[in-house]
This record gives structure tokens, C-alpha cells and sequence, in this order.
């Protein structure tokens, strides 16, 4: 159905756009972290076809997003969940959330908020450098070729020259 | 080509996943981020056929992802640059590249680092809370309605009604 499969580029940025590459995935990923586990309500909440859901869910136990458990036998009926990786890719999720917040609605008027589910208190994502808390500068970060790119260092040099950073650091 | 479009849903999840929906997207946008602006340039680095790269462009030119300019008048020629709204889209790539780093990839073997472009420093990207700086914990962040959220008060209640979250949260 899809034309182009990019699960074996060798790059963090394709394989999570693969996995994430149907919209319905996302969708399908909030359900999970509101706690929806069942193929009916799933299907009620999202109005997705019965045949779209199951091939969705399927490819998600088999991604190792969710799992997939029996909750009962006569008739047998399944729930699913999410894994730590399905609870992982939900932080995408969330940056999804904040860039709404600032390019996609009217300030103030986001359709949805995050909160802690303990006390209720609203959480705003916000995208930050690990060692330092600083929030990163989408014009200031730049990729490079990390220890596991293929084909070794020359071709990292090749592929990474910076030729053209001066003309985009001037936008 | 998609089957399903959610550029109207009232969720910043729904909106962006449309926007990135097409994994060539966010492969354009990290080619943007490296410096690339040149039609040629994004068609040979990722091996994307002309046509393809040609109807991505125009969309992601129209969703105000990327601002095209000429920059030769004989042939006439084009480049591409990230406005303030692709730049804010490439923190949802950055959130991805950790993901990448946690579930993709085996530890320290990722293909791909964020520099910071001026000292060449490592980035670690994280999603945070802006409030506090703590990082989200995926499992105990839930979804719930926003003041965009359409329909009012009696349907975000119903919505958003907390039925399964005892389920979900002993996972």
C-alpha cells in the first residue's frame, strides 16, 4: 500500500518515520496512553475501519509497540497494550503535541492538553539537550554521522561536508 | 494516494502526524537541517525519484513547512529553506533520533548524532516538562481536553472519561 518502506535506512529519523509513517499509528498510540485497550472501543473512538484497525494493530505487536494479551476465552477476546518502546514512541508523540501548541492551532486554543495522571497538573513537552536542560535550537542542530553509520569515516565526511551550511545558517 | 486524511481532526497528535505522514517528509526536513536547499541535491542524497520529490516539495511548500526562493534566473532555479514552522517541525525529528537511540538501535551504535553546529558538541535530545524540566514519564502522561477542544464541556467529559486508566496504569 505504501510505496516506499524506509526500515532499514540506516537512520533513527527514517525508522521512526516508518513506524510512525501511517497517521492512524499516532492515533492509535493516544488511545493507548488514555488507556484504551480494546478493539471495539478503538474502533468506536477513532472511526477506523474494522479491516484498517486490525492490520494496524497487527503490524504494531508485530513492531513490538504494543502487546497483545487475552482478557477472555468464550469468545476469545484480546487487549492490547502498550511496551516500553510503545511507551517510547509516545514521546514523539508529545513533541507532536508541543509543535501543535506553536505552528498548528491558536495560541491558547489547542484542542488537547497533556497532564501528570496523578495530580492532574498540565505538562508542556518541550524538546531539550540532555546534559545541559537547554532547550535545542532547531536552527543550531545539525546531523552527523553517529558510530554506527555505515560504510566508515570517508564516507561520512563525504556524505556530512558542510557546503551548504553557511547559505542555510544565513535563513 | 493516502487513504485517510486528518488535517482537520482537532488533535495537534492528528495534525502533525498528517503533516509527516509521508516519510519523505521528514527525510526532506532532516536533508534541511544538514544545509540542503537544491531540488538535485535532496534527489541524489536520498535516491528519491524526481516526480516524488517534486509533489513533496510543492506540499510541504504549501503547508508552510518550507519557503522556496529563486536563486537563478537562467535556467530558472529554486531552493528550499525551512521557515520558523519546519524548523519547529524538526524538534518532533529530534525527539525521533532518541527514540532511534533507545528502542532502534543497539546502544552507541546509532547512524546518526545531533552536532551542535556551532562547537560541534554532542546533543542528547529529551523531552521534558517546561515547567519543571523533568522528563516526561511516558506512562504517566494522559491525554485530556484541551480549550480547543471542540463540542464543549459535556463532550471532553465524555471523551476523555478516565474508564480504562486503572487497566493501563498497572501495565
Amino acid at each position: 500500500m505504501r510505496p516506499s518502506r524506509f526500515d532499514h535506512w540506516p537512520c533513527q529519523i527514517a525508522r521512526s518515520a516508518d513506524l510512525l509513517g501511517d497517521p492512524w499509528v499516532p492515533m492509535i498510540l493516544r488511545e493507548c496512553t488514555y488507556g484504551v485497550s480494546r478493539f471495539d472501543e478503538f474502533q468506536q473512538r477513532l472511526s477506523i475501519g474494522r479491516n484498517i484497525l486490525s492490520t494496524r494493530l497487527a503490524r504494531m505487536v508485530e513492531q513490538g509497540l504494543l502487546e497483545k494479551e487475552p482478557y477472555q476465552d468464550h469468545p476469545p477476546r484480546h487487549r492490547y497494550r502498550l511496551t516500553a518502546k510503545g511507551h517510547g514512541a509516545t514521546l514523539i508523540l508529545a513533541a507532536m503535541v508541543r509543535f501543535g501548541d506553536d505552528f498548528l492551532f491558536e495560541q491558547g486554543r489547542s484542542p488537547i492538553v497533556l497532564r501528570d495522571r496523578e495530580t492532574g497538573r498540565r505538562l508542556r513537552p518541550i524538546v531539550v539537550d540532555e546534559a545541559t536542560g537547554e532547550p535545542l535550537d532547531p536552527a543550531n542542530v545539525v546531523p552527523a554521522a553517529g558510530p554506527g553509520f555505515p560504510g566508515g569515516a570517508r564516507l561520512a565526511r563525504e556524505w556530512f561536508q558542510p557546503t551548504q551550511a553557511d547559505e542555510r545558517s544565513s535563513s
